[in-house]
């Protein structure tokens, strides 16, 4: 594939954007690839695994030039990084993240573009439970979807060139407006992890069973939402801060269910735990046939045990 | 290693049976594995595909001469087959089950079973998301915990050969009281899975969020809920009505802890929530250091795909 744009900055250099440079290294989509994150300890991490090709220690240098920035820092940390590159991004150039919020981003970010800047925020559903730059890895995007969600007034070839970017690290792009972005992360994405953190924290307070136990009997359901809630606790804590409203609505919906399943125990109504059981069981099917999962038992971890 | 039981007769012949057929196979455990299903379908399945030496048409039929009778049918119809076979279980024998309740499951064979049989019931932590007689693998109980139960008069030495047949198929074996068991699968596991149950429930009836956009990105979180809701359906009802008052218990502090941090999230309480993440994110990692889950990335799924 050929170079789509000269220099790549990445700034903030945990597993998205670690994830990016292996991706676009592979593809060969850059002629250069700078990174600079906050912590000296991140970026002298990202130099000792030559993981850019240029660590800078300022965000402005690391901006200067670049075709294309992409802050992938955490949502609440994203009005500060756009204030102080704003002045020193290059005219033609086009801006991005990779923030799970998209409303509040834009709100933050929007601002301080200078005219002659495509702003095209972006939001790769891809992660792991692990974060920081040693966490990344080529493969992350493959298969996944890549939202674009463009701003009023997007240069239609600037989104096209940024949706080239992602299709060649792996990505399937789709675009949305950015409510509707929050709307269908609260569902997918943001109150799933918000529950699965509640149950392992119910899991850790309770005294009756020790830690011990809990720990030693994971594997009966609850170390799937062990892995969830082990995902970066600062990301998480701003993906809910700045998609307040939408995460609310879909938890009081939660709640409303929930009652009415627990209310079902309570009353010994067999019938409806067992419809709404059935009914559940068809969206794992859909997400299986729609390639967004394995149908391998445990997800295959039986076969990586036998290797 | 040698044969602990020379004839073994496996009552349900679902997922756990089928993968214990297979276990106890591969170890050379019992000189018969002897198989009944209630559904003409099953026995005519498992028949197809040789999962045991001799599928039978009638329960009494199956256990009649058998040295060890494991019960593996849902908890709600353990009842029903004990009467059905009590009367036909051999002198001497043992008869345990793989239910995922215990004082329940105690209370409906107990007053089944003749004297001189050793009534030893048990749950293997094990399991995936399929069901049925083709879904069975013999390397379902490996590394996994298989808690035994022991009730007022169990023999030792009838107890220590089933914890031997157990380990033998793979299992770490471990004894509990059955309440015990019961209040710490309902933390576990039965809370989890109602809890995923109904995460998948709303995404389905989010009028406003087409079904389609929920599956395309459920790779951001909600998947792994969506494995979890795929579970049998007869199996978790009869799990909720038979652990009704634990797991009441347990959804009771979980709401209490989810209103807590959607109360933070209302207020915007970032450190409350900072805080809570980073506490679950070490019971993560607990759970890898004992071996109960596997440290790469989403379970290794991003490995499965490259192959």
């Amino acid at each position: 594939m050929a170079v789509i744009y000269d220099r790549v900055a990445l700034i903030g250099l945990g597993l998205i954007a670690s994830s990016m440079c292996h991706a676009i290294r592979r593809a060969g989509l850059a002629r250069e690839i700078v990174g600079y994150a906050r912590s000296a300890e991140t970026r002298a991490t990202a130099r000792e695994i030559a993981l850019c090709d240029r660590v800078t220690e300022t965000a402005a240098e690391a901006v200067a030039e670049a075709d294309l920035v992409v802050l992938c820092v955490p949502v609440g940390a994203m009005e500060a990084i756009a204030a102080e590159i704003g002045p020193h991004l290059k005219p033609g150039a086009t801006l991005s993240d990779v923030g799970s919020v998209k409303r509040a981003v834009i709100d933050a970010v929007a601002p301080f573009v200078p005219a002659g800047v495509h702003f095209i925020p972006a939001h790769p559903l891809a992660g792991t439970e692990h974060s920081g730059p040693r966490a990344g890895f080529a493969e992350l995007f493959d298969n996944r979807f890549c939202i674009l969600v463009p701003v009023a007034g997007s240069d239609p070839a600037a989104v096209a060139r940024l949706a080239d970017l992602w299709r060649g690290i792996g990505s399937n792009v789709d675009e949305m407006d950015a409510d509707h972005h929050d709307l269908v992360l609260a569902v997918t994405s943001h109150t799933p992890h918000l529950i699965a953190y509640t149950m392992v924290g119910v899991a850790d307070e309770l005294r009756r069973v020790t830690d011990s136990e809990v720990i030693k009997y994971s594997a009966a359901g609850f170390r799937d939402f062990t892995r969830i809630a082990a995902s970066d606790p600062t990301m998480w804590r701003d993906v809910f801060l700045h998609n307040k409203d939408a995460t609310l609505d879909i938890l009081g919906r939660f709640t409303e269910e929930l009652f009415a399943l627990q209310r079902a125990i309570r009353l010994g109504d067999g019938d409806h735990l067992h419809a709404y059981f059935t009914r559940t069981r068809s969206i794992r099917r859909s997400i299986i046939e729609a390639g967004q999962d394995t149908d391998e038992p445990n997800f295959g971890r039986s076969k990586a045990k036998k290797t």
